[in-house]
């Protein structure tokens, strides 16, 4: 028998760089993480993460959702303010996290909330507003308590921004809204030196989501840190590729929120030749970001809303890439497949269904990948290549069907539903038909996601 | 108090023209709905629909699903053939329906079984293979018991087939699996005559699902029949029109099944004017087979898996009507919305923030509306627009955001709750941008949902 060596079958692989869930705090930053008073439970609300010296380069992934909350429009407008050209990169000095209240939908007075804050923070650091970059998350529709944010602003400037890994936890813990655990992620890679030889870069990030939060709409936050060096252009590329194919293949119920921000800084103190002119050194910082990332994403895929598992989805053999993603989204995004993972069914033929079914509709994404904007355009809500005849799918393990061989294979149930009582349930597809790769991470959708949903009034 | 003018708070309208849930059986047909012997519990699983005399013009719509199963294969491979250029509409003398099951992946072999069916259909009504349309829906992976069904044929072509609304329902009965009710509905106009002065066209369909089977797949199959007058390729305008506004509207949980099918035929037998050359006589057809069609979604969408309620998501002010419908989309498929109707929540947190999520991604639809490839490519998988400054939302008649007005209302909970326990609930937004409209139809999440396709083995 040599099915256990079909690489279908295979376990999940890691991530390459290794990354440890540690807050490892990058050289050239400082971080802080506290109670300001905005949750009336009393539990930590407030990040601020800083550079130490000069502002650094920065780049951005903001939430598509049209009804954007003030934080990001204001950080959007301060990016183009630093960088010149466009609202996804510039210059920042710091990023200022507060959870309880989103700040979305508040209108003129919620525009004027957060600039306040910004004002406060750039006072405390002596730098400019627009240098100062913003994440909230929380209640919609209720505004921000300034006068508590601006006095939790002053005390940490002055007294609690430090250069240490526990600070830079501290964060994590306050980007929490009620994640059941705090989100970190780090890899350290060799680069070349500036000056010859080789250096050692960190890229950390923190991360909150899509746990509940009151009123429980997904967000999906994260701060990563690198003492790499790079343009604001360049790390745009490098966190909008890290993202096409980490947190844009991340769904817990398909709903987008209105604050779902990433931010990349770069202090440049590991003293790496810069990625924007030496490849080897781009190569290093790409490749941990990704990874960093892809470990976040799935770190908040297994702490989504009553979820009980991370599902993965593997899908290979795809005509590119971009297929490939568009299929593992689909599997992880369909609610009978998620039914499915959550009854311990190795049900195949949903997994077909939703793959039959999978449109390719990040026009953006591959833009931003490098495609010109039409050839992106041809690619943009069309359906992905899926043939039935040579598509074969793994289930935790276990050949479900195998087009070429005929389509369904015989399973042993008990065995299968053995198999995917586990932290991590791994649904593989082969396309057979080309080269193209991706995976997506999603949850099991339970009864637990329904009632946190449903019993509740804003 | 004017506000209770505002006509973002006013009731549902009713289709128009009327329509009444009765399977009235247009003149030129005959049909029989019968217990073929398929599903193990007894219940009627076999309808047989015809023309009573030659082909007739038929127009058809299948799923996107690239995995479609073969009676949708073999269907439109016979469209193909009838009709010369298209699969999509052609000429046929009958449309076969089996529920137990869906002969989907199957491979060659279900392919072989639907093809033995069509010829012993063909056979027994003296017409060619080609010229029989198939449905099929239950599990997936499973043969169809060929000797059953063909048993069935022979029986019911000989004594069954009648000339009378009671055999239609029969047949609507028969098309049901799990459906917790038979749905039907049917619209008579006037229209010109062929000979001059008026005369009265019927449109009747019957439907099945989104209601559960085993293996549970959501499966949308209906059967749309008139006694007007049209070629196939009008036929086909029409049903695509009619169905980018009603069924492609509808959804229970996101999975679009591998044989959702809808067919319309139409006799001529009326003595209508034909649709191909007469303005008028199209125009009468076309409202009428658009009000059975969203009667039918509708039915359906209440009828959904776990439904409690049926949920309508109208949309007006959008820039243009593919925009109406895509918010209005966005809105009723979002897992954070449907939560939040289950809880009688009248939460327009979530809404915005579906709507602001909402992706055009109907070119195909677009395309068949009479736009050109090109300008439909444009539209697709962008997003709709939406400025929350000028949105509107009302939830079951009370206002919940007024953009222009600041933003959120102040609402009174136990009354929106109240107003939210009924049996469809309205979920209305005014864009505020221009003069598209659309709408769309879903369901509640409930833990029944999850329950239902969690708690069973395939």
């Amino acid at each position: 028998m040599t099915i256990a060596t079909d690489p279908l079958l295979a376990a999940i692989p890691a991530s390459r760089p290794d990354v440890v869930r540690v807050a490892r705090l990058p050289a050239g930053f400082v971080a802080a993480g506290t109670t300001a008073g905005i949750k009336a439970s009393g539990r930590p609300d407030f990040a601020l993460v800083a550079s130490d010296g000069d502002p650094v380069p920065v780049a951005a992934v903001f939430t598509p959702n049209r009804f954007a909350a003030a934080p990001v429009r204001l950080s959007a407008a301060n990016l183009r303010a630093t960088g010149g050209t466009a609202d996804t990169r510039g210059y920042a000095r710091a990023v200022i996290s507060t959870s309880g209240s989103a700040n979305a939908a508040t209108g003129p007075v919620g525009d004027e909330d957060q600039a306040s804050i910004g004002s406060a923070v750039a006072t405390a650091l002596d730098c400019r507003p627009s240098e100062v970059l913003h994440l909230s998350t929380g209640i919609i529709g209720a505004r921000l308590p300034v006068d508590l944010v601006t006095a939790a602003i002053d005390r940490v400037a002055r007294d609690e921004l430090r250069a240490e890994d526990a600070a830079f936890a501290a964060a994590a813990e306050a980007l929490r809204t009620t994640d059941s655990v705090t989100k970190a992620a780090s890899a350290t890679v060799d680069a070349p030196g500036v000056d010859g030889g080789t250096v050692r870069i960190t890229v950390t990030g923190i991360a909150k989501g899509v746990g509940m939060i009151h009123p429980r709409m997904a967000t999906m936050l994260s701060i990563v840190l690198t003492d790499a060096t790079a343009s604001p252009a360049t790390l745009h590329a490098i966190l909008r590729r890290a993202a096409a194919t980490t947190w844009d293949q991340l769904s817990v119920d398909g709903d987008t929120s209105t604050n779902d921000t990433v931010y990349l800084l770069a202090s440049g103190r590991a003293g790496a030749a810069s990625a924007d002119t030496d490849a080897d050194a781009r190569a290093a910082l790409a490749a941990a970001v990704e990874a960093v990332a892809r470990d976040l994403a799935r770190q908040q895929a297994r702490d989504g809303e009553g979820a009980t598992a991370l599902v993965t989805c593997q899908v290979t053999g795809a005509a590119d890439d971009a297929d490939a993603r568009a299929v593992a989204r689909a599997v992880i995004s369909s609610s009978l497949v998620k039914a499915a993972v959550h009854g311990k069914d190795a049900n195949w033929g949903r997994i077909a269904g939703a793959a039959g079914n999978a449109l390719v509709t990040e026009s953006a994404i591959l833009e931003a990948a490098g495609l010109s904007p039409s050839e992106a355009a041809t690619k943009a809500g069309r359906p992905a290549h899926v043939d039935p005849a040579t598509l074969r799918i793994a289930i935790a393990g276990n050949l479900a069907y195998d087009g070429p061989a005929g389509g369904p294979q015989p399973i042993d149930k008990a065995a299968a539903r053995d198999a995917m009582d586990a932290e991590e349930v791994l649904i593989r597809l082969d396309l057979g038909l080309g080269d193209g790769t991706g995976e997506a991470f999603g949850c099991p959708l339970t009864e637990a996601y329904v009632r946190e949903n449903s019993e509740y009034t804003t």
